[in-house]
């Protein structure tokens, strides 16, 4: 079993701790949520001392499984008020896992100004003033971290908007190439880093050894399978590879579900000019990287680096999400503009979801015009030059339109909707209005059967049969989470009667137990549990599992209204 | 019986109607509650058209009784997101009494920028365009307005924080002057009123009879004793009249309950440079008015008017609280600058307690520098300015916190506390923590037993007591909110035995009741009921009837500590 790494940030000092047997056995999302339930006050303030900053290798990282380098971090969200997960890919998570950390939770809060960096290799901790580091920009931090510490080395950092604690930052992970393209964009938990002034940690596994595999054999006859199924599933083995997540643009604006000029209608008149076909045209053209995996032993590969008419670099890690949200929520067309906005968040160290959607209420409330890409970039990069304006705007999209007056503002748990309309994907909606996470659609993406026709299929525009796709999925999807596995392979272990037993015989093998699948399941509802237990106890009712007001006007060119009394929301998560 | 009002603020349209049964009897605070928890649905954004704003005369309002000039305010908070009433002085209350007017409702909301203003008088209701009226400060539109409609009329109206709908806006009402020195300014309803589009109300009662009065012998001799009440208490009769309510400075200050700098101590170290007995003695040497009636009516006559070193007119009803937040609060120690911040929150429209407290989060978060009142004018002024460092501090301390990364921000229900600590007076405590207005000194005033010595005496530092005397007192004031009374009528009202029989005796000599102490005190229950129903339905919990984190600190120079569990709070109000 591994350690616990312990920071107090205040004192500057670490511990390292034997897991205790409350934790035994959990990784990832399993991990931060019993963690953050169990040692963090649930009305503490999100900022202060009493909040601490977890971070989590998944059960299965470091394993030579496909596709298990997610990283969790976990907090209570300066966003939502309630408890958070986010993960990333990255290099991070396989390296804590190698150097035998299961977390690394940051705690307290320093009184003064200054800065500090973490650097945890194989010889132990240092923690070090960030130095020049400060009010950097994620690229130049990460360059520059690259340069002294090597290349290939884990990096975790924040940029101007953690520092400035907003509740929109991010915390960046170096990606494959060095360059901030990985995310733990939602929920702000940059803020909580930046509260705790801590600029990076670097992740060295220099000198560690592997990861211990029990059963080697078995493990690697089950992977086998598992990269199969993975290789031959037409979502994960063809359409991401092709296109990346953009390959979703068309898909769901046929679909009559991308939400145009602030949800206000399913198809954007310009969605060509934004699709996935027209990015990978764009990508080849200009010669840029049109399929890159995430994290090592990623066999989905659908992250991309994305060039500027010169053909030099521009950005990476480009997804669908950030495309709509920069793109069909603001009708902004054009990809480069939306590329540079997208280069901006990672660089300020932003949530893509959360920035597109405030953009969208900047254009409400008059801030800037509709559309106007030039202006978009402007304002975003209000949030780098410390600016008022990006005080306003880097807090996300309640708090702008709460600074402009507007009553028009698609949040749950006061985190910004994603790129599915919840009156013509009900499946995700119902996700969206509860799940303990705020809004979001990779808590339970019931894009799938309600759109994809992957796992069975539900009619996106009625009430049936969606509660309890959410319910699956949020189910799955947080043992997913504690895994440390791609939320994409669902999409294969969803059409495949053999997936979550692949996945429990690489557990079992992993570790010597007898994982079944009903295990599996158990797990990621403890998961929930904990983290509805975190939320009840900061204060959130049947009220937070509710979408906003708006969502009760029709919804072209679907006639589909939100048709779930609050009594059916309280029952998706019930068990 | 009289009627209701309803404006539709999108139609441009009004009617007339009879008071339904529901609401029969009901004035002031009682009626706008219980409209607010009859017809506006508990979720709905308060800045849209679902919200209302509802006006109503106390009970009393518009009869001879002294002191009962008060109009109520409520509609859903922009800034609590609960139930909010907020009542002041001013002309309009006896008006719309006079004219037969119950309550006046705005309801929906225009979709448009066009700004409309409202003329009501004994021929009818007139709704007009707010022509050049728009964007202007309350001291130009109230000037206009009286120059148009004749002195004496009565004016609502919102300056530019109202006009840009920010939570910190407050609505405020020409004083006996004709100066917006009487505000409405709890709880952003200023921001309610401009998101539909109303810059201003105008109510002129010529020609309307008076209050019609069944047993007019039996209502004298009660109003004489009740004047003679007022008139023979220390508090009613002597202090305010001389001092005004700044005369709490030195008396708060002395017994270590003043919050200074943040809620870090309850001693101010200047608190003689802000006291009531220097601005007395600055008001006789400028020229200004030391003891003037805040309604037509009054005899306690605790406003003012204060002038600048020129001795040219500046502000008006500087009040304690007011003092507090801009001095001891922010550490701003020099009176005029103070008093031009008094100014300035007229003017624009706000609350000044909120801004207060506000200056000092932004002077926490590096903002401006502590105590640095030019700097704090500079600030203010940019909310007169549209800029967009009003649009953060406009929207209230909690506000203002997020956007500066602070953690350590006074507020219950997201709304500011007033100017008394609640560790070092803790009857005023609990009712900030329990009452469903959010932070609130006037929802219970503790300070008569805790530190006055009025209607008992409890002490402020231990728990002992001060749940059962923040109780009493908030039914109290609830009834005295619905009777259209000034709170300051409770501290002759706790002293004398006869002090609510006499109450009860007016209000059965004008309607022709059999009411009786006790059916008063169920009034004042049945209001809070109300209210507590309203902000459940809104998604409160226990969890927001709590002081935030940083009040678990010990309060210098006392060693008190807040030490009430959660189910202590929750009996406070349990009825």
């Amino acid at each position: 079993m591994g350690k616990l790494l312990r920071i107090n940030t205040r004192e500057k000092t670490f511990t390292f701790e034997e897991t205790p047997e409350a934790y035994a056995g959990l990784g990832g999302r399993a991990l931060t949520s019993k963690m953050i339930l169990d040692e963090v006050p649930a009305t503490c303030h999100p900022l202060g001392k009493n909040n601490k900053l977890i971070f989590a290798p998944g059960i299965m990282s470091g394993s030579p499984a496909a596709d298990s380098g997610r990283l969790s971090a976990g907090a209570k969200s300066p966003l939502t008020g309630g408890i958070k997960e986010s993960n990333a890919g990255g290099l991070v998570s396989q390296k804590l896992a190698k150097l035998g950390i299961t977390g690394l939770v940051l705690e307290d809060k320093p009184e003064g100004d200054d800065y500090a960096m973490i650097v945890i290799n194989n010889d132990g901790v240092e923690i070090l003033p960030a130095g020049d580091l400060v009010k950097k920009g994620n690229y130049d931090v990460m360059s520059a971290l690259w340069d002294k510490y090597g290349k290939n080395t884990g990096i975790l950092s924040i940029g101007q908007a953690g520092e400035q604690c907003l509740k929109g930052a991010s915390i960046q992970q170096a990606d494959m190439n060095g360059n901030p393209g990985r995310a733990h964009g939602r929920g702000g938990l940059g803020a909580v880093m930046g509260s705790k002034k801590i600029k990076a940690i670097v992740v060295d596994d220099k000198g560690a050894g592997r990861v211990e595999v029990k059963d080697k054999e078995a493990f690697k006859a089950a992977n086998k399978r598992w990269v199969e199924m993975l290789r031959n599933h037409p979502v994960t083995g063809e359409g991401l590879p092709a296109l990346g997540t953009a390959v979703l643009v068309n898909v769901i604006n046929e679909a009559g579900a991308l939400p145009t000029k602030n949800f206000r209608q399913g198809r954007f008149d310009h969605a060509q000019d934004i699709s996935g076909e027209a990015m990978a045209e764009t990508i080849e053209k200009r010669g840029g990287i049109p399929s890159e995996a995430c994290h090592p032993g990623c066999v989905i590969k659908c992250s991309n680096v994305y060039h500027d008419k010169e053909g030099k670099y521009l950005t990476s890690g480009f997804e669908y999400e950030t495309i709509w949200a920069f793109g069909a929520h603001t009708t902004i067309k054009s990809l480069d503009d939306i590329a540079m906005l997208d280069r901006l968040c990672d660089d300020f160290g932003l949530d893509t979801i959360e920035m597109g959607v405030t953009l969208g209420i900047a254009m409400e409330g008059g801030m800037i015009p509709w559309g106007d890409g030039t202006a978009a970039v402007e304002l975003l990069s209000k949030i780098g030059a410390y600016a008022p304006e990006g005080k306003i705007i880097g807090n996300g999209a309640l708090f702008t339109g709460d600074a402009l007056g507007v009553d028009r503002v698609p949040v749950v748990k006061k985190q910004a909707l994603p790129a599915y309309d919840p009156r013509a994907c009900k499946g995700v909606g119902v996700t969206y209005a509860t799940t303990p996470m705020g809004a979001d659609h990779t808590a339970g993406y019931g894009v799938t059967a309600n759109i994809l026709a992957v796992g069975g299929s539900i009619d996106p525009l009625k009430k049936e049969g969606n509660m309890e796709l959410s319910q699956g999925l949020q189910i799955a999807t947080a043992a997913i989470d504690a895994a440390g596995l791609c939320l994409f392979v669902a999409f294969a272990v969803l059409d495949n009667e053999d997936g979550l037993p692949t996945v429990a015989e690489m557990l079992n093998a992993q570790y010597g137990l007898e994982l079944t699948p009903d295990d599996i399941i158990e797990l990621g509802k403890s998961i929930l549990r904990n983290e509805k237990e975190f939320n009840k106890k900061a204060g959130f009712t049947a009220v937070d599992d509710q979408l906003p007001e708006m969502f009760n006007d029709d919804f072209p060119p679907h006639k589909s209204t939100w048709d779930f009394t609050n009594d059916d929301l309280q029952k998706t998560l019930d068990f």
